[in-house]
């Protein structure tokens, strides 16, 4: 056991390493916590990322409902420290939005939000809504859907027997979690069943339901829960009745309606047909964009022309790629089960071939460069305005900035990062600097818009700093620069932006 | 020349056949409507088809200047009647706006609007603006993308020959028709200048430019082209400031500002862009749809609920098929101008996809009544409610009702058809019976919802008189039918809808 004790977990936000415990008993710290709450429901939120770790601040500030709300998630080093900051004060998300923090405040104040690895808490549980992720395997480097992809249910099956393990005969169990169509109904209900007749329990009290969060990490993080339309369906009535009375105690049920659907495999379908919808509209937009560069067409100009049209608002743009955690996989979630759960011989295909497509994105950006570049890029200095692969959100998950800061790596490139929003970029390890002003004392030989940020848009003193530098290369790889922007800045520099031909 | 004279051409709204001229001249008639109206500018407007008489009717009744009118089309069986008909007295489109009515009233009393054949006509314009078609030759039966297409430009470049061969030198000559990319800059305009030179006259006077339309035959056809936002761009400066000031004599640029792009290829390539992406978003619920058919979803349900969010207001549901004029070819008119005018090695593969799967859903229609119809169709009584191909409007162009009914047809079935906005289906040369009443006192052994009239929507007099006849089949290819409507049909009726499997 020595060597469990060893593994540690590091808080990304105070630096603290935590030692992982060797033993997963936690049961005096849930009996203490729930001694605390006599008479409240306990709801156990499984998964501590970013959707499980901020509902469960909802939910410990419901609206019509005192909860005892306890977290849950797994004593690994990617994990752990979420559960030991929860409990010492440091809410272990990192977020624009004000709220989080009154919200963590009240909780504290409250004592109503305790975080655990037991899975002993499920047997307190009255309500378990899960929100771990269930994740896409791509098969290529960089997570890029260029060489298939699977999916794996093993880690997601594991979590639901947790749960049946322990839990109550009637406890209600709310998917949160974006899952392959057709899991609630033929997955988890099973599952939990099954450990029930097992532990010789009842099988048909239990209720199981699906509702899916549209949580979008930034300055509204805590409203995209509390402030938004949930679509719901359960996997029989009382499942579905169970689901409804619950949301009522934490959404704002009076401005967004609740919308039941027919089945659990309609909301599941719902999920990922929203967020396929999206992906494909941009991959739609990709060769649009090559086309609008090889007829000197303002592929940006053509887009927001054609926006005025209320039945074409939703016209997407292109950009440097696709990122985050929905886009790049839920349609391949989709197709998944179609085949894998459903048995049709069709996949998704249009569907899949969105992410496809998307996925090349940062490649072809990458290669629009280095074919335009009179030179090697070898040894250049390349500044890249942006990591997040969202506007004015420091979210790095999946971000098309990555495919494309490696290959400049790989090129020879020597990249410099800037993201007001972003101070450590996780899945690389590194600490960006914040300071653009201290960055831009530096010259450069190519300066690149990676993320379409407030900050780098009509920025008059940072063109002013761009066009006082030695002549150089400036590519827009989002169309953030405006007309008169790129005629100012084309007098001394090169300027290229990425579906836009040089007119 | 005997047996030209012998051509007619018949007008489907009085019945009136007409003997085409066997010489082209009509000086005398043009001469003689222009000495009406001097000091006015004249317009013609070439093409009397959906869009080129209604454009007319608008620039006789412009905003804020007086023109005289010419409209001009080819005398052909097709069209010769509608040149008569502007003459004398009956407009020849039939539509549900009003203000058509009263918009050939006020020309008729101004006598400001006349129709020829003659090309003499450009060598009076002022303003020329071009409505003719360009269409795509798609290789299957039907219209249908299933085995390529091809785009043949010779009628096109006739046209704007016979524009060169007689018009002034500094003509405006306004495409509105949706071309290729590219079009106006590399062929309209080389071949006006190259007929010019030809002439001995300037080359360098010349106006180019392109404004598309977005008419929507219908309720607000008038609205649709005076009311509404217009994109142009011109050939060069002073071509695009001739179209501003031409455009702003008609349109309501007060209310609906215009919005001027970089070049023709801009605008050229929005408008094919805008009708690609409604194609595509069509095309990507096809698939969906079929997943839902498989997983018990009802996909118009999983639809209305996204589309509670701002962000997916224009998701789309599949249906029986995609008709119109638009949808049906401009992908490929895009794809195609990618790879001839540009020289492009790659097609917009994805566009061209989208129009090819939309082409196929009226065979995936039928085979879904054929394969699941207990029993032959062969000589069973079919009624079709609808066929135009667009909601509570009369406009069959392409409609996928065509290829529902001739599979039908070929299966050896009885069909009837019924639509309250079409008397005639020009394409199929029949009159349909508008009196649903006196249709419904024949039994039926399937009633197929293909249109998604407001008529056939609620309408609870329809629903009882089906429910009273003995049980047959109910087919809905476009979710009009509520979920309660399928319940109380299905007590007696078998119902299957397009998008929805059996609950």
């Amino acid at each position: 056991m020595s060597t469990t004790t060893l593994s540690l977990s590091k808080s990304p936000i105070t630096g603290i390493e935590y030692a992982i415990p060797a033993s997963s008993d936690d049961k005096a710290g849930i009996d203490a916590f729930i001694a605390l709450h006599p008479g409240k429901k306990v709801v156990v939120v499984q998964g501590l990322g970013f959707v499980g770790s901020v509902m469960g601040l909802v939910v410990a500030n419901a609206l019509t409902e005192e909860y005892a709300v306890i977290g849950i998630d797994l004593p690994t080093p990617a994990s752990y420290w979420k559960i030991r900051s929860i409990n010492e004060g440091v809410f272990p998300v990192l977020a624009s939005d004000p709220k989080i923090g009154l919200y963590y405040e009240e909780a504290r104040r409250k004592k109503n939000y305790y975080a655990t690895f037991d899975s002993y808490v499920y047997s307190k549980a009255d309500v378990v809504v899960v929100d771990i992720n269930l994740d896409v395997q791509k098969k290529s480097a960089k997570n890029r859907d260029l060489e298939g992809y699977d999916v794996n249910l093993t880690p997601f099956r594991k979590a639901i027997e947790a749960i049946g393990t322990h839990c109550k005969e009637d406890v209600l169990v709310l998917v949160e979690t974006t899952v392959p169509p057709g899991t609630a109904q033929k997955i988890v209900r099973p599952l939990l069943e099954e450990s029930l007749a097992k532990r010789g329990l009842a099988t048909d009290k239990i209720k199981v339901g699906h509702s899916y969060e549209r949580v979008m990490p930034g300055p509204k993080y805590i409203d995209s829960i509390q402030n938004f339309y949930r679509v719901f369906a359960g996997t029989d009535e009382k499942s579905a009745e169970a689901v409804e009375t619950f949301l009522r105690t934490v959404i704002r049920t009076d401005e967004y309606p609740l919308t039941r659907l027919g089945n659990t495999n309609a909301t599941e379908m719902a999920k990922v047909l929203e967020n396929s919808y999206r992906a494909m509209n941009i991959a739609f937009m990709v060769e649009w964009s090559r086309f609008a560069e090889e007829a000197g067409v303002d592929i940006y100009e053509v887009v927001n022309a054609i926006r005025m049209r209320p039945t074409h608002k939703n016209i997407m743009l292109p950009g440097l790629g696709v990122g985050g955690y929905c886009l790049t996989k839920d349609p391949l979630l989709a197709s998944w089960a179609r085949m894998n759960l459903f048995g049709s011989e069709e996949k998704l295909g249009q569907s899949e071939k969105g992410v496809h497509i998307n996925d090349k994105m940062p490649v072809y950006a990458f290669e629009f460069l280095r074919d335009q570049y009179t030179g090697s890029l070898a040894g250049k200095k390349i500044l890249l305005l942006g990591v997040s692969y969202l506007n004015d959100v420091g979210d790095t998950r999946y971000t098309p900035v990555e495919g494309f800061y490696d290959h400049l790596l790989e090129e020879g490139c020597e990249v410099t990062l800037h993201d007001p929003h972003v101070k450590y970029w996780e899945e690389k390890d590194l600490w960006i600097n914040q300071d653009l002003e201290s960055l831009l004392k530096e010259d450069y030989d190519v300066v690149v818009v990676t993320t379409g940020h407030k900050d780098y848009r009509g920025n008059a003193a940072l063109l002013e700093k761009i066009s006082s530098k030695p002549a150089a290369w400036v590519y827009d790889t989002i169309g953030v620069l405006t007309n008169d922007e790129i005629k100012s800045l084309g007098e001394k520099h090169v300027v290229k932006v990425l579906g836009r031909g040089d007119l």
